[in-house]
Order: C-alpha cells, then structure tokens, then sequence
C-alpha cells in the first residue's frame, strides 16, 4: 500500500483535506497528514516511511530528500516550486512536480477586479470609464492568459496576445489577434497584461521602449512578477504620460514615490494575492493528490519540473 | 431645415458634442447648443424655434412645451424621463423620447466590478473566492441583465434568469437557464442580481420570503433601485444568515445600521453610479440625436415614451 505524506505547515481548509482525502482512499492509499509543524524535525520524522508527498510552501532541501529512502515524488501544490531543493530530488530520483493551471482563473479574476475598481474610480460615486470595445494585449499566453482572453471576450474587449512559445492556429481558435512582436502588441493595446514568468530574459525587459508606444489611456496589469518591469522606466512613464496608469500585484519597489507624486493612478495589493483563493488551494490541493495516483498508476510525468 | 437644441444645464463631455454635432451635420440639420444656463428663462427663449431637442436631466416641464410652438420631438438621453411632463407633451402633439439600453453595459460592468471587489476581499491580501463556476440569478432579462449575461459567461458562471415578459427561446439562445418562477430562481443562484424597474408591483417585493430560500454563500447585488428591496427583509436576512451579502448601487435606508452591525458584509457606492460612465453619456447623447434625424426622415417612434 503507497504511503503520502500530505505536509502543509500552513494547511489547507477543510474542504481541501476531505478532497485529498477521498482521491487517496479511492486509490487505496495510505494518507498521513502533518500540519501546522514547527521546525524541520517533524517533517524529518513524517517523511522517513512515504513513497510521495504533497507540500504547498514547506521547505523541501535535501537533508529532508536525504531522509526519506522511500520518496518518489513530491509535488507542490501550487505554481511556484522554489521551495523544492531540485538537484536533491534528482541526484535521489525523486520527481517533483508543481500543479500548474489551478490558480489561473484566480489570477485572472483579480485583474479584471483591479481594472474595474479603477475603471469605476474606486467605487467613489464619479463617472468612470468602461471596458467594453477596448483593446487589451495579454503578453504570455500560458494558463492565466487564456482565462484573461475568456473573461475579456465576455466584456466585448478586442483581445491581442503575444507569446513566442503559442502556435498561430491557438490564437485564432481563442479570437485572439496573435503579434508576432512585442512591439506591434503595445502600440495596439489600451490595457497590456503581464503574465510571463521571471527569467534573465524577461527580468525588467518590460520597459520604457515598450511602455511608451501604448496609446492613450494606457494601463500596465501586472499580476506576474514586480521584476519584470523595468521600474525607471516605469517612473519615466508616470513622469511623461498623465494617463498612464499601474495596477499590481503586487507593489513594485517605488510604491511610495508613485503613491506621493501620481495619486489616483495605480492600485497596488498588500501582499501577493492573485493566486489567493479557496478554490484555486482547494484545486491544487486535489490536482496534486491525484497526480499522485497517476504518477504511481500509470506513469504520468507531465507536470515534472526537474 | 430643421433646427435642433442641445440643452444642457450639466454639459456633456467634448466627444459627445462632436458626436452630436457630426450626425445633424450630416443630416443637414441647424444645431443650437445652451450649456451651463441657469434658471428656466435661457431655455425658454431657446425653444421658441427649435423643432427637436435633446436634453439630458433637464426639466421639460408645460412652460417650456408652450413655449415650443415648433417642437416636434424631445429625447431625454439616458434612461430616466421623468424630467419630462409628458401629459404636456402628449397634449401638443410633441413625441417624448429617451435612449434605452445606452448605459446598460455600465450598469452591468459596476456589478462585476463591485462583485470582484467583494469576493477578493477588497484587495487586502487575504484569500478570497472566485466567480467560476458558481451561479448568478438575472432577476429581470432587459437590456442590463443581457449585457450581465454576456459577461457572466466570460467568468464561466451558471446563469439563470427569470423574467415574465422574455420569450423562452430568448433565454435558451443567450445560453441562460430561464426560470417560470421567482422562488425557483432565488433557490438555485448563490448571486442574485437585480434589474426590475421600480414600479408599485415590484415595489419591496424582493423580500424575505425570495431572499431566504438563496442558497449558501448568498450575495444579492442591487444596481436597480433601492425601493424593490424589503429593508425589514434585508435585516432579517443579515441577522439570521451570517453568509450573506448586499452590495448595492446606492445605499439602502439602513446603510448605517447594516455598516455597524454587519462590517464587511457589504458595499455601497455613495451615490449612483451604474449609468455614469463617458462612454455611456457618449453613447446616450448620440444615440438621441440620431433617434431625432430617424424620427424626421423615417418616422420611427420606436423610443417613444408617451
């Protein structure tokens, strides 16, 4: 019978576990459950007899890899997988996994949230503008832009995309106008979202040569990573352009500088919150269970990271 | 050549006036623009000519009609008329218009907007839910309710609606789960959104007995008038169920008591706001200066509220 250790220092709701549950009785496996842990050593102790493990932000180095001649696989419920030491996983021919996809629409929902509370002037009771017939440019067309173009084609927007890695034929089944550079996307789009991972490639490659050529009314969205931007030409944007508008989340490093000089003009979260919703943890949580199963039942790698 | 005044006491925005001003241009029509006047005389003196006019929340009363011996035709651009003495109107053979359906998309995007807003939390960080998947009641299938429709389906929600006056095949081709009665739909939607007119039927009629049977989660959006509401029933529903939640475009007579009693249980916007949009004055002013040119050329009273 296959052991799964489900490690959750901060643990799932209940509706989560229950789920995860079932996916493993139905399988007949054994599911032990650690939450809410302090320090390394119970995890230590918890991961000596499993054959996988389920983990959402715990810490995975390899003195617990070390520890746990039984491992398989691990697979974090989430997107990130930062957390997990690869190279350990590897070396012990552990596969890791990450569940990607299941907090998309999350992400997608919240910045549709964020354009219409500043569209609609934060609620306040003045005349606002409206989405409808605008043109918004998703660059990276992965999980979270495909839920973008869906919910901005029920607002009536014209949806443009960029993304080198996407097919023509995909955009054009979405209705989506696809460019083939990036360039020809931001002097086409009012609302550009960013939804491209952080690499050496696309570290602060969002930048004044690009921000400049968005039409009036421009608004960047970006609920990726505050790195990607390039935030001197940011504060060149906000400088030059007083229709230039920043919604984020979350806040880039020159939050206070924007808020004192440019009030009314950007909308920054707290903390990251994009992917922070019942029901993209709750999937997660089961899609990990049942990769799991798959895993061990039929071979399934495909969400392998390392 | 027919002569055209534009009266208003609160202007419209520039584009709307270059709007209305290129349709009667084409149409070979006299356009006499009165902005900012005050008191009733400057509008007085205004309509001893003018054939049409097109008016925005300004009063159109009997004086104003007698003084008009010319007037043919007067278009309220928005929804409400009753700015208008249509009696007066009616008795000197003067068609009274307004321009429906121009500030529907507004009133749609708000409610998404403040359900967003809610649902994450008001962007503080912490985990919220999602719009997917769950279902949204239309109560009331017009011009609004269809636009709520369209955009429902971008967010993949289950969309229900009831309204007596919709032909079933309306429904059916809209996607949309039409209901034959009230409570079906009250009992089968997590989000019931209102877009009824005011009238002494629908007068407090979303009441307790509605309200109560509303599933888990119960988020009941007001963006039609506050009057169609039961307040008793509304408390009722706040005191027996702490899973419900009001949000509403305007406040209900008992903000106060709700904002103390129920924090974070609801939204309010400080004063109307659904219909206050640029491009729905836009859209509104344009709209009824082409229902004037197609009122002359064609004879179409298709808007007529007398």
């Amino acid at each position: 019978m296959k052991k799964v250790l489900l490690a959750t220092e901060k643990p799932f709701a209940a509706p989560a576990v229950t789920g995860i549950r079932k996916v493993f009785s139905d399988a007949g496996y054994e599911l032990s459950v650690l939450e809410k842990y302090t320090g390394q050593e119970p995890l230590i102790q918890a991961v000596k007899v499993v054959n996988a493990m389920i983990i959402r932000s715990d810490v995975i180095d390899r003195n617990v890899i070390e520890q746990a001649p039984n491992l398989k696989i691990v697979v974090r419920a989430g997107a990130g997988y930062d957390n997990i030491d690869l190279n350990a996983c590897t070396e012990k021919g552990v596969v890791a996994m990450n569940t990607p996809g299941q907090n998309s629409n999350a992400v997608a929902e919240l910045l549709f949230g964020m354009m219409l509370y500043t569209a609609r002037k934060q609620f306040n009771g003045d005349s606002g503008t409206e989405l409808r017939e605008k043109s918004i440019g998703i660059h990276g067309f992965g999980w979270v832009g495909r839920y973008v173009a869906a919910i901005a084609k029920g607002f009536g927007m014209k949806i443009h995309a960029y993304d080198p890695y996407v097919d023509a034929t995909v955009f054009e089944k979405e209705g989506v106008t696809g460019h083939k550079d990036l360039q020809s996307l931001y002097e086409s789009c009012q609302f550009i979202t960013l939804h491209i991972p952080l690499t050496d490639t696309t570290k602060e490659s969002v930048n004044y040569s690009l921000l400049s050529k968005m039409p009036k009314g421009a608004t960047l969205i970006n609920t990726a990573r505050k790195e990607v931007i390039s935030e001197s030409s940011l504060l060149q944007m906000f400088e030059e352009r007083n229709d230039f508008t920043y919604l984020a989340d979350v806040q880039p490093d020159c939050a206070q500088k924007i808020a004192i000089l440019y009030p009314g003009r950007y909308l920054f979260t707290p903390k990251k919150m994009g992917a922070q919703t019942e029901e993209a943890n709750n999937n997660a949580g089961i899609a990990a269970a049942k990769q799991i199963v798959n895993f061990f039942e039929k071979g399934d790698v495909s969400c392998k990271v390392n």
